[in-house]
């Protein structure tokens, strides 16, 4: 089996995974650099954690509209230095390793689907996959099939209003993100007085919860209702046959999973519940779906029908 | 071809529609008699509109959950004395002609997918479906495929919470329905001091707000707010290539379509949006969808493999 390099490029933290035959070789987490020359800078982390590897082929995530035909970011609402920009070409340019572009929910759900939490439920063919990070993915794979839309920009459930609320990054109000994104967390606590150091995480505000700071507690809670309202709203909208929910913040299982997972029971009424279950990658979910996506593009590309399977990632993006 | 009677079952009017060959041989729309007896009444409105016509199947749409291989109906917000019932059973021993239930989102999607407003767009293959009634409804085809979920109970678009708001029939708090739901409406606007008359339905609010009544106009604006919000959410979480919009109220064009349409358009910021379109079979699609699903039904029934096709409806309830 060839080698083959993960990048989950997230807003704050990026994961490197350097994979062969479905086991890690090698893996980093690196705080991601943004604005302008990020992804140079990313460039250069690849190229240290490699230490003169060489993999087969690499598979980015993005957070956002992806247009997977050409590998061209639409939109990022959180990393909008990518907005038009092609960063597995650029990528490909600066480390010389062809590649595939993936948008960040599908990575962590199809890894989840293939290597995780949904292998225990092999029986269910309809799955729905909640990523909980900076900014919050979904995605919907149905006889292993991820469900990508009409223009491959389906999943965002972190942008379903869900009630009055805030201003969000991607201009709408009473989004999902804006009340559970980690950037809006930190924010939020921030202007309640909370003291989230300078590069503090939704991690701290977590752990200020949990030795009893009240307004992190009441921020939470909050957080943790939006959620479940909106997997509600995924439930009666999609009939999904199991709920994976994943990402860093979702490892805070007494803190947002378990209430989440309670107050979608609880404020259930009509609806037919499935299991929701956590993540079994973890944060390293998008890492192994980036993987994946290389492997099956560089299959792809060593087909003679190269790129007709509509079941697989777009064809490769070569030297 | 046989000849098809297709029954739209619905919270206020019932329509019934003897079809042969996608042609219309008779129609009526008759008021929905309610609670327990419903069945029977309607047994007897169907025998006297066939006067002495046989038709080969019928087919009955449901507004609920809908249990397709058994026929029994899970659960209806509207018509609640359905609930664990058997309704095509019940019609079949009275009317003497086996039939196939369908849900009534299901039924006027595949038939505005089939006979309606989709027909001028068939390059697209990612089709919502949103049919606003006393209950709102909804349904995804894709790639001719209704996506029933893992329960046969997806399309839930009317309990999908968008904001506070009230109690809906459905248990849950600020569902698009309690804001839309035309029975939802004609409550609202009794509150506010309006003058419906006993038996009034949504429409005697639009010719109201046509007639310049403030409080009227701005229930329905209140209304198609929140149905453009919902729109919305769907464009995030599915990404169609086309929306339909049809039901009784969505023929208020004016007065709802018009406004939520424009509201979708001007409150999307990310969004990917599709043509979003009126339905061409009125109010009628349902009464269609329960003919093809009649006919799908039957040709199952016909066929040695009957039943393992698992893109038609489930096999016919024999006599």
């Amino acid at each position: 089996m060839s080698l083959l390099l993960g990048i989950d490029y997230g807003g704050t933290q990026s994961k490197l995974l350097l994979a062969r035959d479905g086991t890690a070789v090698r893996q980093a987490q690196l705080p991601t650099h943004r604005g302008p020359g990020a992804l140079r800078r990313l460039a250069e982390q690849v190229d240290g954690f490699l230490d003169g590897e060489r993999p087969a082929a690499l598979g980015v995530t993005i957070a956002g509209i992806l247009d997977e035909a050409t590998g061209r970011v639409v939109t990022s609402v959180n990393l909008p230095w990518l907005d038009g920009t092609d960063p597995v070409g650029d990528l490909t340019g600066l480390l010389g390793i062809a590649g595939v572009a993936i948008q960040d929910g599908h990575a962590a759900a199809t890894a989840e689907v293939k290597l995780g939490a949904a292998r225990a439920h092999r029986d269910i063919d309809d799955i729905f996959v909640l990523t909980l990070g900076t900014g919050i993915a979904g995605a919907h794979i149905v006889d292993g099939v991820l469900r990508r839309g009409a223009h491959n920009a389906a999943g965002e459930i972190g942008h379903m209003g869900i009630g009055e609320g805030r201003r969000c990054g991607c201009g709408q109000r009473g989004c999902l993100e804006s009340e559970i994104g980690g950037d809006q967390l930190v924010a939020r606590w921030q202007e309640a007085g909370g003291g989230v150091a300078a590069g503090g995480t939704a991690k701290d505000l977590v752990a200020a919860a949990a030795a009893g700071d009240e307004r992190a507690v009441a921020l939470l809670d909050r957080a943790t209702t939006a959620l479940g309202r909106s997997l509600l709203g995924v439930i009666a909208l999609l009939d999904p046959g199991l709920i994976v929910v994943g990402g860093g913040l979702a490892q805070a299982h007494e803190w947002i999973f378990e209430p989440a997972v309670r107050k979608t029971v609880d404020g259930a009424t009509f609806h037919r519940l499935p299991p929701i279950v956590p993540a079994a990658l973890g944060v390293w979910a998008g890492a192994w779906g980036a993987t994946i996506a290389a492997g099956s593009a560089l299959s792809v590309s060593e087909r003679p029908d190269a790129g007709t399977d509509d079941q697989q990632p777009s064809a490769i993006h070569g030297l």
